[in-house]
């Protein structure tokens, strides 16, 4: 191999909050503090900081490669974990705290956190959690000493002494690229949670990927509001594609409600923001209450779950653009993105509409294939769908020790969605591979058969499930919650589906229900349901 | 360490052309061809006809790290080049046609190119090179049969011929991301050309920098031209950016003249474009005499020498921002951009201007420094000016076969220039550190001395260089040549630098002379007047 002659220059996190400082050192980061007020300050401040916390943490004895916890709200201070963190060569740990205590528990367990530092939002959860995570050495209130907690915390210290006895005089190490520098877990319907362990290459040229002018499109004279929250998967790269590109960043607290949100957007004037559906119907719900405008907001980004249509509409008619974004914690998260083709330019919205609800096109980095069951390339058609397998630099080969054993297949990482990819690129999400009905050797997608049924004005919910069948190995059955006071007999449902979906694909047989299982974050619990309804005999 | 886990994907060439063809596969590429038309096809297609000279090549004998010279315009046949030599493992060496002859031999054995690809144009040339270039195996003719031309020319071969024999059915190898890519000489004024050697990790975290919103900042709805050839360090870029982002490229060929560009701008609804500023003032002068308007143009982009100032005025005038770009050979190109910060937006035009006309703000990647003498870090005020030191993954730290032996300073490569920073981080070339004049321990700009000289009714032509002093060590000297029947004395030239610059920066003497020495590429040959003038003696 004939070697070239460029710089060995390692892609590192600490490079970024450098490049802030010298580049736009000056630019604000503006942030609703859990304390109340509103807090600003600039990256200089950040760098800084980020520093005395590394030199704080050097002296609490942290080593590089141990995992450091966060339970923390989108705040300045939890921008310099990030930085203080990653930048010595230890782990930023992001937890999430809406998760159940035990899951909680568990995950800093597995993580082996040294170190947890939290929000006052979340003392009396921590009240909660520091007894049963032994190995944790301390618990860090992030704030100063006037509004340190009266909680029972074994090991608390307060965030602004630890960093204030420090001069920032340090110097970050030069990493290797593939040291980790971040860890996420998944909470799954099933089993444990799973950690991505995620490397300082793989978070830079995510970084990169994501500012790209199809993709965040944050220049030096934007403002970014992540909404989606830094304890969910670095807050899809914002906290680390502000600084790269020197754009004033705004961080919301818990303020999540429509008013705060908006209030914040019109103070900052932010341009650019990004977060899940039920955030914007919030404050879409607000904004249409109050009559009011966006005067400097041009793009809201969807993602965590589909956008609804009707929502993509909406902010068209108060001049933001929205567009969907679509990855996963074990992608860094991102994978996809729905910008328009430069062909959609000419179309009428309607044309341009449906490339919308799509869930985006392949940014480059990252590969994408939809296979069949035996693992053969379907076509890109838009209508073939199968399970989709993704690879790339900021994908994940393998879980934090090892959990899950080789999760792979031939170097590809299945996501457990099933989707159709159309010949412009776009890629659509038709269902959850466990959830797929495999009938005859071909698929039925239970959400299709869903959504059909919910469409019908007397069904308040529905799941399709998969149910053994002697010839064609599945067949669909669904689960109905009737709305109240509704009738519908289980032939006039079937009916429904006539003209809706081809033959073979109308369900084989329905059953009423009073409810539906579901998991904490509300979606439903088919697993549950298999299980219950194993044995259920369709009819002839 | 502890070592993250995302998967190990090399940063590859080929995985370009492949997501251009996957993702984008119908976008168009324009080319003015030599041999007359116009020629259109897509990024399917050039992925298709890359892998078949891959399999050409692979014919030949070429075999990974070989060396493969082109002396070519910006066609589609090129970008063939740069995906098939680079993605198979060889070495695409672009060679500028426009240098001597004697420079292009001594380029082309020092490379030991085994194949030499040409444009019909430049096969006058390949029969004067092909003697004097034994180790080259055989020229190829970028061309089809009918256009073979009828020269002396040993192991000629027609490019059509060669890929149409092949299939295209090749899988890019999975190389090592160090791998060398790409190999470019740079003419220095003395001693002979050295070869910088990029890799394949340089090349695309390179054009993930040049695609950001605040440099090149090309969607997949734009459609770039770049003016700049693609025998000049990769066309900064562009040839990698376009495909990355699934813009529309257009390749101008030889038709570098101002009715040929506005035409294709015109003809393909060019939004974006780079080039030197000889170039835009052709266009801009044509554009004026026959009162025409660009429809679709706008973002001009402007390297390899300062920008006159004027020149951004009149391409806003016509709706076109028009910002510079810097960087050199050694830094693949890219090292700064003149995009506005935030601040900016809400500033008159007079102040934005002011940002305008400097060279621009580090990219994230680039890091820059400004020493003086002694190697201190000089403050970033915009008035200290020192030697502009860069580092980063996309810098050079040595050329090609070890030539000029160790050139970095503590892991930084020296520009060459003398540079001020301002406090926004941009960045003013103010001279060469050959060039400038080290007077008492200060600095002296050789090139505000001469722009003061020429600003004179009587001066056609000035060089300012450094004579030898007892004291001082060096004091300058103003070598000027007088407009025709123009007279000015000495002492009156003298007096005419004050007020305009510090009493110690006005010259010690004034030699008046017929004529400047210049190099091939026009610039004022400095070391032979400081040679010719080394024995000067300057009036006590």
């Amino acid at each position: 191999m004939l070697r070239g002659r460029m710089m060995d220059m390692p892609l590192l996190i600490s490079s970024l909050i450098r490049h802030a400082d010298r580049c736009h050192g000056d630019v604000e980061i503006v942030s609703r503090s859990v304390e109340g007020p509103i807090h600003r300050y600039t990256y200089a401040d950040v760098h800084r900081r980020a520093r005395q916390l590394a030199q704080a943490l050097t002296r609490l004895g942290v080593r590089a490669g141990d995992r450091i916890g966060t339970l923390a709200w989108n705040g300045y201070r939890h921008l310099e974990l990030y930085y203080g963190v990653s930048g010595m060569g230890a782990v930023t740990h992001t937890v999430n705290p809406r998760l159940f205590p035990d899951q909680i528990v568990y995950i800093i367990n597995h993580a082996e956190d040294r170190y947890v530092f939290f929000d006052l939002t979340f003392a009396p959860l921590v009240e909660k959690l520091a007894p049963q995570c032994p190995g944790v050495e301390g618990w860090v209130a992030m704030t100063d000493r006037a509004h340190l907690p009266q909680a029972k915390i074994p090991g608390i210290a307060c965030y602004e002494e630890l960093v204030g006895a420090e001069r920032g005089d340090y110097d970050w190490p030069q990493l290797d690229e593939w040291t980790a520098s971040g860890l996420c877990y998944t909470s799954g319907t099933t089993g444990n949670p799973k950690g991505t362990l995620y490397t300082h290459r793989s978070t830079v040229l995510h970084a990169y990927a994501a500012s790209l002018p199809d993709v965040f499109n944050v220049s030096s004279r934007d403002v970014v509001l992540p909404v989606v929250p830094m304890f969910h998967v670095n807050s899809w790269g914002i906290a680390y594609v502000a600084p790269m590109n020197g754009a004033k960043l705004v961080l919301p607290g818990a303020g999540l409600d429509g008013k705060s949100l908006y209030e914040l957007f019109e103070a900052e004037k932010v341009t650019v923001t990004a977060g899940v559906p039920t955030v914007w119907l919030a404050l879409l719900a607000y904004v249409m209450e109050h009559g009011l405008r966006f005067s400097s907001l041009r793009r809201a980004v969807v993602g965590g779950s589909a956008c609804p249509p009707a929502m993509i509409r909406t902010f068209a008619e108060y001049g933001v653009d929205c567009s969907h974004a679509w990855g996963m914690t074990e992608m860094s998260p991102l994978g996809t993105f729905g910008s328009l083709r430069g062909k959609h330019l000419g179309m009428p919205p309607e044309k341009q509409f449906e490339a919308r609800v799509k869930q985006g096109r392949a940014i480059f980095g990252v590969e994408m294939n939809i296979v069949d069951g035996a693992g053969n390339e379907l076509p890109r058609d838009g209508k073939a769908f199968g399970d989709l397998l993704v690879r790339g630099p900021w994908v994940t080969s393998g879980y934090f020790k090892g959990e899950g054993g080789e999760i792979l297949r031939d170097g590809w990482f299945p996501t457990g969605d099933v989707a159709t990819i159309d010949a412009d690129g776009y890629m659509q999400i038709t269902d959850r591979s466990k959830d797929v009905i495999k009938s005859g050797g071909e698929w039925i997608s239970s959400i299709d058969l869903e959504n059909i049924a919910v469409a019908h004005p007397a069904i308040a919910e529905a799941a399709a499930i998969g149910v053994a069948h002697p010839k064609w190995d599945e067949r669909p059955l669904i689960v109905a919650v009737k709305k109240p006071n509704a009738e519908i007999t289980r032939e006039e449902l079937l009916q429904f589906y006539e003209g809706k979906v081809a033959k073979w694909w109308v369900p084989d047989d329905v059953v009423f229900v009073a409810s539906l299982p579901h998991t904490a974050t509300g979606k439903l619990l088919k697993t549950q349901l298999r299980n219950e309804f194993k044995a259920h005999a369709l009819p002839k």
